[in-house]
Order: C-alpha cells, then sequence, then structure tokens
C-alpha cells in the first residue's frame, strides 16, 4: 500500500478544490495562514484564526476555522440568528450563554442557540483555542445594548 | 460573575433547542448517546458514533459527528457529492483519499472533496477517533466498483 506524507489528490472536478491533508503541529496547521481575527476594537482582544475548510472554494454549507484567544482575551459580545458549534481543543476558558457563565476545557463542546447572546473570555495563562463551526451563509453579529 | 456546571439557558425561540455544553470525558460527550455506525456490514467494522450539533431540531446547515474506529477496523470505501471535514482527537489511523493513503495523527484534519473516493482505518492498538462535519442536507454515498 502506497503511503504518501501530504499530497493532494487531483479534485474530480477542474478548478475545485482537491481533498487534502492539513497537518497539525504547535496547535497550528500547516499551510494554514494564521490570521488576526477582525481589526483592533475595544469589545473584543487577542483572538487568531485559522480558517480549516471553507474559503478554499470549497461548497461545504459550512466553514470550520480554528480560534485562539490569548491569555486575558475575549469574543466580542454578541449575538446572531446563525448558530455556533465549539469543539474546545486547547488551554481552559469559558462561555457566557445568555445570563450564564460556562467553565470550559479541552473536548467541552458548545452549541449556540439563534439569537443566544455569547461571549468566549480566556482568564487562564495559556492560550485558550477551539475551533468553530458555522454555517457559510450567515448574518451579521449584533452587539446587545447592555 | 455567576458561573454555572452545564444548564441550559432558555431558547429565544420557544420548541428549539437552546444553548448547552456537553461535557468531554474520556472521549465522549456527557448526555449525547453512543452510537453504533450503520448496521454491521462486511464493508466497514468497528465504528461508534456521537452526534454533537444536528439531531437536536438545530437549524444548522450542518451536522458534527465524532466517531471512533476500534483497533482493525474501518469505514466503508465510498464516495458522495457531500463533502466531509475532519479533525483527529484520538490515536492514529489511516485515510485513503483517491489512491493515495495519508497516515493521521492528533489534530491533523482532512478535507474530503466531492465525489473522491475515501476510507478511513484503524490499524493502531487503541481506538482511531475524529470529529467528522457534513453538510445537514446530502447525498448518499455510493460503493466504488473497485
Amino acid at each position: 500500500m502506497e503511503t504518501t506524507s501530504c499530497e493532494m489528490p487531483a479534485s474530480a472536478v477542474a478548478g475545485e478544490p482537491g481533498s487534502r491533508v492539513m497537518r497539525f503541529r504547535d496547535h497550528r496547521w500547516q499551510g494554514v495562514p494564521v490570521e488576526e481575527y477582525k481589526a483592533p476594537a475595544d469589545h473584543w482582544c487577542g483572538i487568531s484564526r485559522q480558517v480549516l475548510v471553507g474559503n478554499q472554494g470549497e461548497r461545504t454549507s459550512y466553514h470550520l476555522r480554528y480560534f485562539e484567544i490569548a491569555p486575558d482575551g475575549f469574543s466580542s459580545r454578541e449575538s446572531h440568528a446563525h448558530e455556533h458549534a465549539v469543539v474546545v481543543l486547547r488551554g481552559r476558558g469559558e462561555v457566557l450563554l445568555g445570563d450564564a457563565v460556562h467553565e470550559l476545557a479541552y473536548g467541552d463542546t458548545v452549541y449556540v442557540a439563534p439569537n443566544e447572546v455569547h461571549q468566549f473570555r480566556n482568564r487562564a495563562r495559556e492560550p485558550f483555542g477551539f475551533l468553530c463551526i458555522v454555517d457559510a451563509r450567515r448574518d451579521t453579529p449584533m452587539t446587545p445594548a447592555k
């Protein structure tokens, strides 16, 4: 049986992305750019993003991203009609869901319902990283009044 | 700040599932049933499934599942128009993509393109577990002739 390291088989349809393996190392995926998340603002802080599936011409109805929040960092406190599915891969953190705060550790998985006000926060000393899956077609987040 | 363990905030829309946290322990998520994957057959072997998001009335355009393949187990060798996104969480395994075999370890992420023949296999001594995300609306897998 032939074993290859990371080659991309030809796509079944010309012009569309072929299958691929993205190697994981030190909480980064090789070949996937690490982006700053949004422009800096006072309502979020210290977040990087890697888009694993969804921005290379795939036809998936979802996007798979990895976010990492630095110590003392936090995401926007926001709500939107689209839902989140989140799986923790690194460190510890917490999520605000409505009025409740839940502590999160490795593997814990969060479903954020439509229009639920939510925020992810890192109060620990190491980065807090998680996969986040969203619909490819989704509405723009809103910032709640309070 | 109030900290709760695992309560479900009320959903914004009656009758729809509210946000929830699914606790991870020993490669299982509490409150999520472990299902046998498909009926036993000679073209797959030793697979369990947990559906984390998608079968409780969520409106996501995707389903988030966790599959675990026992030692010497394997998934169906199949193809379909819908794509897979896979993230390895446990053990080691391999994936067939077209004619190439790629070894997989923790964190490695696989995009399976439309109509790519693929199969996941576990030749190691411990379970091989991975998240698998698919479109909620998807076509039926086909078994290639050879």
